[in-house]
């Protein structure tokens, strides 16, 4: 090791410190990408629309709060530390008594809302 | 909101619970799977050997402890909450002082060891 190394330190991304700086309710900020997927950032809170994705599945990590996600034949309820992957083409509505602090991992190109459209669907590929 | 609804519960998967289910050091366990990627959960600690992916990204997230990752041209350091994509084809070597609890995600059939090969490859695909 030498001391040049020791001098080029890169920086992580710190999920609360990202999610600081958004402002908005249920508008996903893409924080990194691996290969062509996008880790992305929201915050939530309320009910959303039910959606599918019929050509991917998506992940939900929960950082701060406890999320819902219900489907039509049930539901999930994940707190900090938890993780859920939602099939491809299986409907899901998320909700959130209170505010919940999410990381969402899908490719990239991937709509809030899915096949269903809407008021609610979001601006894709916004960087934080 | 059926009744039939409520009572389909379905299990996310806590990482903190499956961690410690591990037991041994540097021996990843798949926990989840999205698309093509996998989720790895992995308890490390000491020195790793120098490899790369020169097929994919690899992203790492620190659940519990400080990790350091090394490259040929400098280093990031990574707390609790906090993320870095390695890029494919970037030399590093991860390094734990003390032990940490990762998530690893990457395409389903990437080593642990990459290209290096070795006696401190894993075995692959292990679920927990």
């Amino acid at each position: 090791m030498t001391n040049s190394t020791e001098t080029r330190e890169r920086m992580p991304i710190n999920f609360s410190q990202k999610l600081d700086l958004i402002a908005d309710l249920w508008q996903p900020r893409v924080v990194a990408e691996m290969n062509d997927y996008q880790f992305k950032l929201v915050r939530i809170e309320g009910d959303f629309v039910w959606h599918d994705h019929p050509e991917t599945d998506e992940t939900f990590i929960v950082i701060d709060g406890i999320l819902r996600i219900d489907f039509r034949d049930g539901f999930v309820r994940l707190g900090p530390g938890e993780m859920f992957v939602v099939p491809r083409g299986v409907e899901h509505k998320p909700y959130a008594e209170r505010e919940v602090r999410l990381l969402l991992i899908e490719p990239r190109g991937v709509l809030n809302t899915g096949n269903a459209g809407g008021e609610r669907t979001a601006a894709n590929d916004r960087w934080i």
